[in-house]
């Protein structure tokens, strides 16, 4: 697979894109319009600025969350992926998804959000697939996910699937 | 709820279990089988006999695991929650649990196995229940697990949905 990392390591790019590191993927988008807009980055780095990341998930209309919770959450995540539009000396957070794992042989995937601006340009899928390559190198075999049923086609075509052999995911609700 | 510890502080209990630290729990037993066998303790300490819980695995007909890889997701495990039988100064796994977590808003519930000789008495869903238990002292909201169809009812008679508002769990296989 075509694959290269450009790590900001040097001190012009560190200088303009702060503490995270970021690697830049082969990024299948449909159209130009991210292009015109910027190049994409994704990190692991899980220093994410909370306030951005509230905004993001903002924009998709989730429920906020209390700030110390969700820096817990990324503390404690096997994998925190972030994907980053760069321009110039600008990096925008417009898309994240973490994992919790027994680093062994389970991982599942949380918090896949990608900003509306930039959907439908296969930007979600290029996140999902740099988070299923990290967890693959890290030796992980069992990647699972609960999927609303508005992105199950999209997880589909990732080749995750659907209660295979009858597992069924279930959620506990206090009786 | 009824409840009470019972922890093996004395020294006379430590010598009989090592070093493992356990709870007594209300056990809901079918019949007296368990209880003319001993009793049943609690425990979430992971310092747990590798070759006992493969022998307890085995028991159930699970396929073997690397030990490497079991200690390693042990070791990352959120919670580890085992069932003991103990009886005089002898003691025997014969339940486990584990679950991942980001320690904050999920957990998945993992390698649910209760010995064969112990099901059907009510064990399993006091181990369940137990591990539940335990997760929400942790403030745990989300609590999931992927269930084999044969223990769907299982699952349901504690409380547990599938399929919530149409939510798929989902495996991912490479492409």
């Amino acid at each position: 697979m075509g694959f290269w990392k450009s790590w900001f390591s040097d001190s012009d790019a560190a200088s303009t894109t702060g503490a995270i590191q970021m690697e830049e993927d082969v990024v299948p988008v449909n159209g130009d319009r991210a292009n015109r807009n910027g190049r994409i980055f994704f990190s692991t780095d899980r220093d994410i600025d909370l306030y951005e990341l509230e905004e993001l998930c903002d924009a998709v209309g989730w429920s906020r969350r209390p700030l110390r919770k969700v820096k817990k959450a990324i503390q404690h995540s096997f994998l925190v992926t972030s994907m980053w539009e760069v321009r110039g000396n600008r990096r925008r957070l417009i898309g994240f998804a973490r994992a919790t794992s027994d680093h062994a042989f389970n991982a599942t995937i949380w918090d896949v959000v990608v900003h509306p601006e930039f959907q439908g340009k296969g930007l979600g899928k290029a996140l999902m697939k740099f988070t299923i390559k990290k967890l693959r190198s890290e030796d992980i075999s069992n990647i699972t996910l609960f999927a609303d049923p508005h992105v199950l086609d999209f997880y589909r075509g990732l080749g995750f699937i659907s209660d295979p052999e009858g597992i069924k995911g279930m959620f506990w609700y206090p009786n």
